[in-house]
């Protein structure tokens, strides 16, 4: 029994998400369904493509994942199926599949042409309930990949910035703050080990034309409560928190924001 | 294995939506259940109705749903479980389940009158946990619908209000608004029709007192970010939108709001 | 096929929630998996575990309970398994369990100390991903509570202030505010039956150094519309509320302000 996992921009309030549900359940009555979120940002393919990323890594190998955060929908933009090792990905060509599928390896790319498994008369501006949700169903049975179109080697990847250590600083930028406004960085244990960072030294902190400095803690219980501290998340990325506080309104931080980091 | 597919008002904070599945999963731990929504606007029994109706037409055969929106709980209104070809609806007597139990057909309506089906002593302040959702519950286990009450042929219906065309032009009004701005009317490609309105096409769109000058589009891309446009929704309705933004937030619009719409 | 319900602080914008769900899907394919809500206010224990008692009241015997508000993860404080009557209990030792285990009677509390059930290098962070998911799952394969640690019988209980009667009055607190605006106290029909209090009985509320004179009813219908009311709740406690209106907000009032009622 398949998991089919569901990453939208659609919010919980409309019918969106639970058409997608339908037409799966339609197909597929034994289908498992999770929901990853559907609270992505509106239109923010970047925060959808991190999200995927990051739930991807933790779900069962042969997972199908559905991701629709997808402006251009009704565009030429190409609806698609990733064949990657551990799972299928399917969504628009928009970069917001390639994160995740990158990171598990991708075997193929195949472009949904295939009519006979869509919706009849698909929408221009659904196509997570006409394209993807039936899509995912019929791999859920067991239709091979290769059945639902042709396979393709041009599809849009998304251009992260990666941090870079320049004279002993990270230069770094936020990519995602989290509902407790935890602000997570594109920095990694890999640039902290070229400062030679350990747990417990300090650091100064420029963002937003400001100057912090900050200790660089193991967890957020290690400093006083309303307290800045730095640390490596769950997520495995350079994480800038006030313990048992919102580091992001505190800070005036949003995605895209530079960071300096510089040991002491 | 049928699915109990849940709708409300209650949003996911509260303890309200985890006792009905608790109590769904206590009676038949097989029961897969689906939330259609839980962030219906408060005791706005108009849109619980029209997402219900939305949903309910991508839904399996054989579908149970679970619908509460109900102010007047604990009052003379009926709890109802409707038989309708293609699915069973059950909820409160106050219209909430009507427009998507006419549009699948249906086949008979029972007020909920056995309590050996209900909870024991059940509050008078949430039938969604001691009556709806345990008579989800047996209703998935194959108890007869005769068996929870008694047939009747008098029952609340909603009067959404049609749009109309006049003298070339649509009457009509907002109905939904949904979580990205999207401005849901009542007019329908019918209406449309009438105008001779084709893809391309411009239209003066009149309301709130004020007039805009939009294309009649296939999808949002079809116009530049930021430009509203009108179009045949997934939904099947006239929709205002603007291209990657927030129309009813542009516009000051709301559910109920008059519309004119003209073909240039 | 047991279920695994959780409850957390996290949200269902970010990552967190779906990480946990893979994780116990890796383990267990099977596993069951109910939200009862993720949306408790961060870092309020309190209320977590008020809604976790609410909650697990109504679910089928043998659920797993997962529930994190962790605000000091990653320190001293243990992790815990309670197998309770009629289900278990995985989270962190600081009180967010023991209302609904204490109600359901607790047979054994273990601290996990197994690391051979979590996942591997478990974050400092992330407990509910790295030690209570897993556990979850492999608690729902048959693995037996005594294989995860070691029983313990030193352990936080939150100490919830009770409701009391002087002299003919009810001395009560708000305990919790759902997303209606209803205001739940601490008070119970035991507090009620001693001031001697019927349906359609009328009260002197103090409030936030307001005075209001209400009726005692069965339902929100039995008063007006806007006009606030007391009633016992589905919940069973003595409940605050404005039929079709939202009392917390029209009352300015929060969970922990006092509360004192008078029969008139």
């Amino acid at each position: 029994m398949s998991v089919i996992a569901l990453l939208t921009d659609f919010g919980l309030k409309d019918h969106y998400v639970s058409q997608m549900k339908g037409v799966i359940l339609s197909i597929n009555e034994n289908a498992k369904i999770v929901d990853i979120t559907h609270e992505i940002e509106k239109y923010n393919v970047y925060a959808g493509a991190f999200i995927l990323y990051l739930a991807a890594k933790f779900f069962p190998k042969g997972t199908i994942y559905v991701a629709v955060v997808d402006p251009s929908v009704g565009s030429e933009r190409k609806p698609l199926l990733i064949d990657a090792k551990g799972g299928f990905f399917i969504g628009p060509d928009n970069g917001l599949l390639m994160l995740a599928a990158k990171e598990k390896g991708i075997t193929a790319v195949y472009q949904l042409l295939n009519t006979k498994y869509f919706r009849k008369e698909p929408s221009s501006t659904f196509h997570g309930r006409d394209i993807f949700a039936p899509i995912a169903a019929y791999l859920s049975l067991g239709v091979s990949p290769k059945e639902f179109g042709e396979q393709i080697t041009s599809y849009e990847a998304p251009s992260f910035i990666e941090a870079k250590v320049e004279r002993d600083k990270i230069l770094c930028e936020v990519i995602y703050i989290d509902s407790f406004g935890n602000i997570i960085t594109n920095a990694t244990p890999f640039h902290l080990e070229k400062l030679t960072l350990s747990l417990g030294d300090w650091i100064n902190l420029r963002i937003k034309n400001k100057k912090y400095k900050i200790n660089f803690s193991k967890s957020y219980f290690n400093v006083k409560k309303g307290r800045l501290l730095a640390l490596i998340g769950s997520h495995g990325f350079l994480e800038l928190a006030i313990n048992s506080g919102n580091a992001a309104k505190n800070l005036k931080v949003k995605s895209g924001d530079k960071i300096v980091l510089e040991k002491i």
